[in-house]
């Protein structure tokens, strides 16, 4: 025990330290307040899914969001983790259309990979930072049920249905669901569903507060040519003419279609996020200025 | 709509079969009224779990079991699916005093096996027989807590501690709790665990009324060489004996011996049931003959 | 304790039997999954109410049906236990067109042999048979409300109101009403009500999944004098033929206009069965062939 | 409507009227205070349940003392009922030493009368002043367990157990229980119990506050031949010395031990009241003179 | 303890006594039947507040309320106490147009005089008389929103929102909301608030089935200046009519208009009572003839 | 809305900034895990009651500790506004061996004050800062029940026994009390009882994690009169020992005294918090270094 004693000039330095830090806390909240009870399903992926001190910091903001009243759904991908494991297997992909097949032996490798590597290693990684979250797959308690996307594709599923109950009992209890995108189709087997569109059902299922992306990228350009031109705030509206504008690269093209279902299903707002910041999840929940882009309903924009 | 009429011969030979039938529910009976409400711990292992036809009388059963009122858990294994998805990776597996070491990344493939593969197909066959599962490995919730049991194996691991609440809020939501036996270790890294023993520390962490050991042989026998010398009912005592004895096939000594430490810590009775059998289970526990071979605290043989 | 060892021969002969046993639980399931949980107001009556073997097994069934989770309500009749009683006092029955007259005194006798026989006899059979019943008066917490229904008559009662309250709490409970069709008159004092009318009243109040009448016939014939005509399934509609034609015996036309309103109030299926079979109830419940007649909405019958 | 004026001087009577009605209410205020939430047994019998005005004046007290917040459980007895039933059947009585032997025949009209007759005719007299009463046997949910209490008595049987989650539950819902002293045997038949008894047992087994027994005599006297000697208060001591003292007449003595027992098994305190008054249980519990006789614990006592 | 004996005599004139006593009772049954569970918001003010004797009645009234079901609420004025702190400290009214103007230091004196005198010393005499009250101003939990009622009145507040969860709360934990008429302005400052329209405004706020005004006169008159004139009994569209009469006096006006307020917002009956008189609240509730004036809606004037 | 672009540059420095705050949040993590669910009751007195600026971070605080899951009770005093009271008043203090004299005209002044100005002026600024606070005195449901401290000190009490119920109903219904320090004596009349010892009463008797009182001190200082020698955090034992040493100021014995007392009743930890600061209870609570001094337990010093 450090019972030593300090001496004024010390203390008054630690003073102005610490002050510094309660302004942050008065200032975050107002943030803390509007937030809390509320539901904010994270699409976990990319670089924050990978790199050692993203992760960390990713659940520790997990962590934090739960213990001030949030309740996270943490929903992953894992397409590196699939090609890896392909890879091993010696497995060739095929395409149709510029999009992978998913055949019965590459599903039993997508299912091995996300549900019983991706998902359970998220499980230790939140749970090693304090809060407590149970891994669930779409066939849990018949969570995802899903027809076949494109007969071409294989086990590619789309989502028609989403059995909430089971996730909103684990919320109540105080858990954190960390959610694998597969489903159970009509013939009861297994379907892989695109995360990013398993993310925004869910939202909208669960009549989520915010639905946030974690990406590799700063957020939306006005102008993708020119890294000046981040678009911090959006509507819906301005979203859909992006969408249409070309502005938009091909790879968060889904995201942002997603989105916009899930808030028409009654999300009030999305995040776009740069999941390589580390604390990005807090730095735009809890500090007025935000990172990334956020979009939101046009009649909450006036 | 089929309205159209019977003949009173024919009426008469139906009522004769319907009676049979009604005498089998009678006798159930007084089964069904012991067991409801009780917690059965099922270790689900060996043919039920590969032969197609054993798989759906399982869940056939499981699913009625779950009707009656009782509350089932399955834990299964998966040692032969395990074998399997390491020759395919051409991974040798190493021994040691005739135990197989299980290094990091003959971790990374039990887990992929077990939580990615055995776990979710468990599941979903469930899930087609009416029932409601839910998989869990022991590492949601923290539910199993082991430390390394021999560091010359390496990931394998001893439970220290079940964190049970999160599979009691299953059962109480009326979901089948299906558990890969994987578990937490002091390093926060994934641990595999002996599924035998993993039922076995679950049941008494639950405080179950019964422990089923579903597996390839008819029961115990008196004398091993002796196929006529099943034995139907033993106590505790008696099985301590046998087990001194070398009456007992090496496979089945680790079963007992965690089957022993379970009813120490309050399981009231214990089955070694023939899965090869189909709709086992259900005979076992709502016909007066039953099969397998049952262990009963010296207490209750009087 | 018996531990005696098996031979090969019994264990094949008996797992022969014990799977044939198997099959009738598993035939059995999805009749149990559609019924649990729901209401089955059963008319107790006729020969199963006197022959002890039958009253035996019936009491057997209620317990079976309420152990797998259905919830049965027990109207009792008792008809020949009042004549029975008025010999023995003496009392001359007065008719009315046809109709036996109700007084004073032989409300008395009415109430004393309903509600101080018949009702605590079956309350004390089916508890000897491991289900827990209490005994109920349409008078208990004003259960039944009803008007005279024909003042030549006496004190004979037509329900205008079911108070169901106190009978689902009993339910909720976990116990079974046995109910004795007493009602409270608008003067306060004690009326007689046809029991097949009350089960139906009560069915339609309890918004019941099942109205079971148990008789002494087989059930309905096309043709009346053709034992060879027994009708398995009928809608509401051809029913109202049936009315209409004649092929209905006397005693039969009030059961199927209390069987027709109650159906019209929300129940979903009606049985007429045969009392006198052994098992009947859990027979019609749980095989597919069923015994007697069952009675569907249109609605339900494509 | 009303509206009329009014002239001063009838106001000041009316005043000095109501005054006196406020003082009076003001008086029961601590007694309110102190009973309610309680629960209260109350041997129902003799003129109180004879006298067509003192059944009405009854029927008053009970409701009051249920609105104000008491529990009521009311206890009968059917002495001179059972006795008419006899006679109208032309059974003879017969005994053993003093003492009505209940044979079967007997039993049958035993039961007949108690459930059949006194049982529903309370419950509908109860209804009849706005509080919700529920007739209940010691058969339904086998609230009385009895075992024969003289071989030579047959039917009449003595309280081994009492299950009194029922009562609790019908109290909890805001019913009135009212009991008929029947009780099951181990044979599972029914045999008849003393009411007295049976109000005692009960009270012990619902830990209730307090006992009463209404009755046709004023209370009890230091000096059986003086009807100045009436005793207001006395405690188990002296009661004890009463009984052995030859003061206490005959009828009076089952009561007096019943009572004894009852309050050794945790009973607060117990009343003898004279039901020929009217109102006798109101006067008795809420006003500070009261009527009959109080029994206490010696601890209270002081 | 008094175990003395009791003379025939003296029983004879106690139970004549005691039975008067229990007419009363009897009477009182209907009332308290139709009121129980129902809540009463009592406007406090006049003698009743100040008079010792008065005020000892008045708690006791409160206290039987709240002991036979009903919940009262109690919101209190405290004029005179304002005029006598204002005096005290030497600060001279100001009025406009003949009413009272609250600048800052008034407020401020208003406020600690009713939230810091009256209100504790009323809890404190209700507690002292057995039921327990707890103290509660518009300000806590926000209780009272108003917004100024007149600029030139200074800190006089008119209710716009009451939020009434708080008092509900307290009321279901079994407490007597004794409620300071004070509120909380859009600019966060205190607001004193007319105790006549506070009560009103909760009366409806709460659903309340009653609005009592305890006041310094009988009741209503039909003309003024007629002390034989006191109505009884009279509706909403009688009373419209008085007020435009000219036969109400000034002081009564506002608690009409709030009382009429109160019964277009649900509240089925208010009285006006003569708080001079003992247990006046009492009496009007419990006794047929009652005191004061009562006004009903038209509707239930049939 | 700003949907205005970003430069990279302003981007970079935003997100350098911004990821300074994340570090804060982060670091405050492991305290609010700590102390989330766990009452902390604050003696709430000195500069932070009087200076504006103070009064405002002090609710901001207040808000954030309750929003995190913290459960905060404050207690206040209120000396110098009394005293302005009495000045005010011209009523002179009389002094018996330094001690004030609570005579009956000062304890009305005394009420008024606490109760009827500082008690609801605190209960709107937290209003004001978005939790949500009620007014209690320790009259309200009786919470606080005294004797007199010492017959020369007049209206001075001790607390005798803490009615902690109402309170915990506040804090289950996420209210945050606000304790005005006035009990109930003998008499049921109402005395004053000194802030600091209510709240170490109140501490103790709420099985609170946590005591703070914020005072106009740094804390305590090793050596009086050296204010390099300011002790972080010290042990029970050592706090003993100071208490005998002559190094506490007058002023700080009775809240080291309350402070003892309340530990031994089971508090966990205490703080003497320098009120003056801004934001002192957010840093002491959730950053490392914290500011004041910190007593503990000697069995968690090790």
């Amino acid at each position: 025990m450090n019972t030593g004693h300090t001496s004024p000039l010390r203390a008054k330095q630690m003073i102005a330290s610490t002050m510094g830090k309660a302004r942050i806390f008065s200032e975050a909240l107002p943030f803390i307040k509007a937030y809390r009870g509320h539901t904010m399903v994270i699409k976990y992926g990319g670089s924050a899914m990978i790199d050692d001190q993203l992760r960390e910091t990713f659940a520790d903001d997990v962590a934090l969001l739960h213990l001030v009243g949030i309740k996270p759904v943490i929903v992953h991908g894992g397409g590196p983790h699939i090609s890896s494991a392909m890879k091993r297997f010696g497995i060739e992909p095929r395409w149709v259309e510029g999009l992978r097949v998913t055949d019965a032996d590459t599903m039993r490798i997508v299912q091995a990979t996300l549900v019983g590597e991706v998902n359970p290693d998220t499980v230790r990684l939140i749970n090693a930072h304090g809060a407590v979250a149970a891994g669930v797959t779409g066939l849990d308690a018949n969570t995802f049920e899903v027809t076949q996307a494109d007969e071409r594709l294989g086990y590619v599923g789309e989502i028609q249905k989403v059995n909430s109950g089971y996730l909103i009992r684990l919320m109540d209890d105080g858990l954190i669901p960390v959610v694998a995108p597969v489903g159970r189709g009509p013939d009861g087997l297994p379907y892989n569903i695109n995360a990013d569109t398993a993310a925004g059902s869910l939202a909208a299922a669960l009549g989520a507060e915010k639905l946030v992306y974690l990406t590799d990228v700063e957020g939306l350009y006005a102008d993708l040519a020119d890294t000046n031109s981040l678009i911090q705030r959006l509507t819906i509206s301005r979203l859909t003419e992006l969408l249409g504008s070309g502005a938009i690269s091909k790879g968060m093209i889904p995201k942002l279609i997603s989105l916009r279902e899930a808030m028409a299903g009654g999300v009030k707002q999305s995040h776009i996020l740069d999941g390589r910041v580390q604390h990005a999840l807090l730095l735009e929940m809890f500090t007025p200025e935000g990172i990334g882009t956020m979009v939101m309903n046009d009649a909450d924009a006036r």
